[in-house]
């Protein structure tokens, strides 16, 4: 008897990626589509192949809450989730998008330029980047998935500001996504004529990811940590990749910040920490729920270089998801997510 | 009565840019295309629709540099150039490549990790971004062409150096750079099936750029400037993007540093200031001789974002090329190099 | 004194192609810059780099319309340039659209979905592929430029329909076309995220650019041509590849072919006959006037294989209506198309 | 307990998504995995996340072969596996490679220009696309894979030429690949810098996927076929797209075609017959064993058009080997491969 799920949001890229994952997945069994957009469509005719079993149509978000599904993924815009906060009391949940992840609702009105609708809420959710928080999932009943950028950028820098190896002010980081990362419905400037052979920064002040990542890294840290960051967009579908500099606290040398890193995801199914000359490449965790991450230090200035490197969809966004999921239920968390990538 | 020109290494991306550049310039007429490789082989063959008048024939290098042309470029790999340094003494010469960029024979022995084999001859050349070294340029018979990342970078935070607004040090450069930057004798990475779909960082530490990055950087600072540089390779043809950082001095505010830039190349025919959200977009400078640079100030870190793109191949190599020759010879220097880019 | 020329429809891809050849042609000046939807921006706005004289920014297209220049190119959607019909009457333009390519209205109802709106004046405009029609060209006024498939069609197979060297029934055309032929307003299809790493046939019976190929090869062979035609979006941005076949007539030899197809093209600046293995590729095309064409002889199944390549945007759209302006003022038709293409 | 399987060529491409099929097979065990250029190299070292159990070593296709794997998967160059051919005899294997897929070495000699090694062995060797072959296959030990070119083909033209739906002569078949079809390790013409924004059109008379094709299409028509065949080149990793023509026979109707394709395959688990206006996209089949079809008739030529999608590595290569290595072990023959593609 598999665990009945629900997917709000089942028509975004990150919606259609958590059908997939648990179309495969042994444990979870999705019984609400949830895509007001689609509704009354059948799932594969939008997802060719995909096997959903008997009520493999499309529902209105509504319905899709209403069937009382054991867990529900919520991959809705912003500002829509915290709306139906009180829908998820008592509930297990997962929701991917932004509004359950800063503790502070003062930050949240802040970055996203509106008021927390549901401020008393915020204390119930826990954040899911599972390698820094996994104790708290495990014994959560609702998460808020990471963004992309910052799952990425915690898994980057976090094993080294944890150990004192790099300074937590100044931080920078550099991040490069590929154009899924926008979202299904975007405009001229992501169609393929507008986006191919192009590179360009966005956001550079401001981008709404930026508390979340200093949250996080500042308890990871035990002190105030500030980064900025500097988005881009790359001429590739999937993919994200960071690289972040800081300035190396005393001490540190090459081999010290490699162990380091090796040291502190050892047991990590999911990270891969590359060796020797290694360096991540997107491509290589394209479909899957997989990171790479690795360090340099730069003798000559003083600075740490951090690299990281995932599938905005996977352990950006779904796979990250489902990871927190296994959690919540008691199973081994990479059930259902061993796919490697697809390559060439 | 046109300029007779030779290209050495006229079979690379940079080398058939210059021939495609040459033939359109209303005052430069190529006379020796050298290419050991293609030597024999008509010109058209290899770059259709390409006018280059009577004898368009590929010809050795040496060949080419036999013919005595009013001004020889020279598009070959780096330690090639330096072998030749004593043919060109008293001639008129651009090199696209490394050997005379530097002008500290030990700093070159340092980064390209070979001695240097002319260094009595490093002092003949002068750098040639030409928004930076104008006046030098147009007295100089020998111009050492920037490379592509320097280019960017230089123009991306000279202005600010030059003005005092940002800190000598820490300064950290992220670069994107399309696939013909690795040249077209290139490995297995970057063949379609491996480098499409995918964004990854090379070389992290100890680029060979960087020893003349911060050498003309130093220079227009008046003070040692030192900085971290990482590229990365992005599924594109053409393009740099170059995304810098540094702390703002005292006093640095987001309109004075727009104004800054601003002024700084008010007078330049080549480089955008972007105002307003404008940030730069390599596809609009495909197959020109443009850059766009941008500014933010980042109050919360007191950190100033910096940013160019140029085309590697264009301002970054044959079109900084071509610019420069225009100057030794007194033209316009934007003689031939006017055509904006073909979009989408 | 230059000839002065509007634009209409400047804001598509063809029109903003239109802008930049003209920006860089000696004899016309565009004075009017019509696109509704972005009157009163500047033009470099929209095409950084592109310099259009004092006045550059757009007005709607009625305004474009009304300054009287000399000569109108029209890039409107189809079914808009016959609603102007008699504001063309006795002036000079190019219409790259559909109305004014099929010399009977019934045919384009039948395949427009829509009667036409003045089929009085079908005979006044004159069909402009110019190695097809030069004389024509050269004494009309108004010239109705080729849909970018029909161009690269005609040109594959009119050399061999001419001579009698293919039978003129059963043809198949099967053409692959960049995702820029879609147009700047297009849906979900043609985001980078959708139309990357996809290649995908569309409307195979019924597109409307059968019976202009139909029409103009019917005349070159002097006998009713009946063609299949089959389009595909392919994951690039700019170009058409068409691959067609015929059957022999009696005779037929891959010598006797080649030689016709180069006898046919011996005096077209614009046409590259390939010989020997050489086939067409798009990308040497990207950004120019020309198109490549080449012919096989399959002994073995008595068929003819043709092949043609060309710029949807260049000479199948806005370099063509360029080519044959310059025919109609009388210049040399290559005026301003010089231009080889950017590569890699 | 598993099945041994070794594989032979597992640097290729083909090779590789083997390995990562295999490695998520829940009856196979890969034990051998050859790759002469890879010997001694950590398979998770080319392939990250790929896990395949306690000896995951690249040996030598000399060592693989030793091994006595139950199962061999022969992914070399071809003129390689028919070299091997008596090490082959009596036990069970599935060739990728073209050497055994012609009954008649003569033919093979013909396209592939060199005489076959071993004629003898010709008729050990059964075809092995699944949906036109299952019996024979389910009964032999030895099974050639069909090429990707002639799979795509024969899904697409079998059904009609066993239904008498079209006619046997003449047929043409247009097919567009992505450029992983030209294996690892090729040339200048497939590195990024020279694939990307680009399509052409290579062998169009002569390819050796032609006799295979009209051998196995014969057969299904039951008299002589003869194809016409152009493959075509175009940017994107994956994916082959097919569009056929052929003429319609007495009595074919548009409803006829769509209801003897969706018979032909009702009970085809890899084949998804499309209807109403739904025609293949690669995209939607990269990374899976499925293929699309559809069919259209073009009434006002009389005939019939027939399109095919599939992954050139996936239901082209290596899922097809699976799919027969389970018919020849009497599993499922969708055991391991029921994955949908990962979208977008």
């Amino acid at each position: 008897m598999k665990i009945s799920a629900s997917v709000l949001g089942a028509s975004g890229f990150a919606g259609g990626e958590l059908l997939r994952l648990l179309s495969q997945h042994p444990a979870f069994e999705v019984v609400g589509a949830g895509a007001g957009t689609l509704a009354g469509e059948p799932v594969p005719a939008r997802y060719p192949g995909l096997v959903l079993g008997a009520d493999a149509t499309f529902v209105t978000n509504e319905e899709a809450l209403a069937r009382e599904a054991e867990v529900v993924f919520i991959s809705l815009p912003h500002t829509e989730s915290m709306k139906l906060a009180e829908q998820f009391a008592g509930r297990k949940a997962v929701d991917l998008g932004g509004d359950f992840r800063l503790s502070d609702p003062g930050q949240y009105e802040k970055w996203y330029g509106t008021p927390h609708l549901a401020p008393d809420a915020l204390g119930r959710w826990v954040y899911g980047l599972t390698e820094f928080n996994r104790t708290a999932i495990e014994e959560a009943k609702l998460v808020a998935n990471p963004g992309c950028y910052p799952a990425a950028s915690i898994l980057a820098l976090g094993p080294f500001l944890e150990a004192g190896l790099i300074e937590p002010v100044p931080i920078h980081i550099d991040a490069k996504s590929g154009v899924s990362g926008a979202g299904r419905a975007s405009g001229e400037g992501f169609g393929f004529a507008s986006a191919n052979e192009n590179t360009r920064p966005y956001r550079p002040v401001g981008h709404n990811h930026i508390p979340e990542i200093e949250e996080q890294l500042s308890a990871v840290a035990g002190g105030t940590v500030t980064v900025s960051f500097v988005p881009h967009l790359v001429p590739m579908t999937r993919g994200i990749e960071v690289t972040a500099v800081a300035l190396a606290t005393g001490g540190a040398t090459a081999q010290g910040l490699q162990e380091a890193l090796a040291a502190r995801y050892e047991k990590e199914t999911f990270i891969r920490v590359l060796g020797g000359d290694g360096l991540p490449e997107t491509r290589r965790l394209t479909g899957t729920n997989f990171a790479e991450v690795a360090v340099r230090m730069d003798d000559r200035t003083g600075k740490v270089l951090l690299f990281a490197a995932l599938d905005n969809l996977g352990k950006g966004a779904a796979g990250q998801a489902v990871q927190n999921a296994n959690l919540i239920f008691g199973f081994d968390e990479s059930m259902g997510l061993q796919a490697s990538a697809v390559l060439p």
